[in-house]
């Protein structure tokens, strides 16, 4: 279990996983509204790294949980993922072009059916994960991720990392208020995927349970932080996004707070903050050493 | 328990209680994310007829269930609408000014701020529902309405409501596609509204459950129709929003497809059937009579 090679297959097994169930899913064909069906699936399928499925996969499976009882949380962390995308992009949010090397979906539809995929995506995680018929889902298991996943995208989550963010254009923020930004826009939901996971194997609370939580929590820091890196560092063609579209933007990120190279180095302290926080896990769940390292490693 | 007197005392005393709750869950004071909770406040108290939590709260009630088991429900449902009503006065959605006789939310906020309102009010919904912890409420229960809240709002339902909506500005519908526009966009909210008072009060399958999803349809329909009679017939003042918005972005109505005066007998009709298909209910739940007669005799 422990090796890399076997790690690069697992994972690209996962990330098929994910797209089938997603395109199973989004696979409607409502006449009456084909347009916004489209959308959602234009928006949601064929593209993206898969992180907080495939956490909710990893986490999950490491527990001892069957792949079936866990794909209604992971498409749902992952439709979620993708509403906040297509509402970041929105030109009254960052206003981008360009996502995963596509156009956006305001720009390959129009802005109106971009909020309204958005707005449908959400329903549907929810309508997922309260519809997950596996015989191992307790209805008090499924009502806890609902729960899980609803506080870590509202105002103490993602909602309002997004609204500090938006806030923060031109401004000069503190390293306490940049990390707060940062935990909850990206940190929140890549540690509710964890929980989702842990919970989807049984483990509703106690140790294990908080040490995932901790760990999702530093490993989303880890990969904002790198985000935050790689607009600086990296290039559009591999980012798939505007490369240097955050500094032309005035908004404050890691690099414009502490400096590339300490923001390297803060990245990899997140890293380990987050593996030392696994504890005893580590051994039994060496897939997300894997994943750690991946999300630090990672140049897009 | 039937006269009308005792019916608008009940009704004020409902709409009072979800006046109080809704300020209760919305006094949150995270000085992080100030301005959101200022707009989520902002755009959710101190207005709107509060229709759909006092049907959750009267249907419950009718079946047996104490208030408290439907104060989650209750409130649950107005958060959707809220956010419905923020993301559809959008410039790219409906561009209105005016709400509840005060600037809509990305007039008196921003654009990008009515965006996270409206994504963060459908978070909140879900997960006031997911932590109901009225003992009254049995974990399945609770799934139950997350279920059909969810189905009620996504492309089934509202979303898909509104995506027909924004296709259809400036076309000439037929009675059929502009029937399933209303069913979608309002009826179906409604008729969640009211089912999740029966699930709230332990009715979850059988004759009565189907009745009432025939109620709420069919009268989520009336309402809808009530609506679009106003926007021609009705006064800005009483309106609390434009009145003859709808004609002048050139959408399809029912006067548009009908006329005036027919409309105005559909929505008697769907009201009408909404009262039959209550049946035998109807002795049991007077106040939701009260309720569908208001709904067809209302000038705002």
């Amino acid at each position: 279990m422990s090796d890399r090679a076997g790690f690069a297959t697992r994972l690209d097994s996962w990330r098929a996983r994910v797209e089938r169930q997603l395109a199973q899913r989004l696979d409607q064909h409502d006449p009456a509204v084909a347009r916004l069906d489209e959308a959602m699936r234009y928006s949601t399928l064929g593209g993206g790294k898969r992180l907080r499925p495939v956490l909710v996969y990893v986490t999950g499976s490491a527990l001892g949980a069957a792949p079936e009882a866990l794909d209604a949380a992971a498409i749902a962390v992952e439709m979620i993922h993708v509403y906040s995308l297509v509402h970041d992009d929105l030109p009254a949010m960052d206003d981008d072009d360009l996502r995963r090397g596509r156009p956006t979906c305001h720009k390959a539809f129009d802005e109106g059916t971009a909020v309204l995929v958005g707005d449908a995506l959400q329903a549907l995680a929810f309508e997922v994960l309260a519809g997950n018929a596996h015989t191992a889902m307790a209805p008090a298991a499924r009502l806890q991720q609902i729960q899980v996943l609803a506080q870590g995208i509202g105002t103490a989550g993602m909602a309002g990392g997004q609204a500090i963010d938006l806030e923060s254009v031109g401004r000069k923020l503190d390293a306490g208020t940049l990390r707060d930004m940062h935990a909850r826009k990206t940190g929140a939901l890549i540690r509710a995927s964890v929980l989702l996971g842990a919970i989807g194997a049984g483990v509703q609370e106690g140790a294990d349970y908080e040490a995932l939580g901790r760990f999702g929590a530093e490993l989303g820091l880890a990969f904002q932080i790198q985000d935050d890196v790689l607009d600086v560092a990296g290039e559009t063609g591999a980012l798939g996004k505007t490369a240097g579209a955050d500094a032309a933007r005035g908004k404050p990120t890691y690099p414009s707070v502490h400096g590339l190279q300490r923001s390297i180095e803060l990245a990899r302290a997140h890293h380990d903050a987050a593996i030392a926080a696994l504890g005893s896990l580590a051994g039994r769940a060496p897939d997300l050493l894997a994943l750690a390292d991946m999300v630090v490693d990672r140049n897009h």
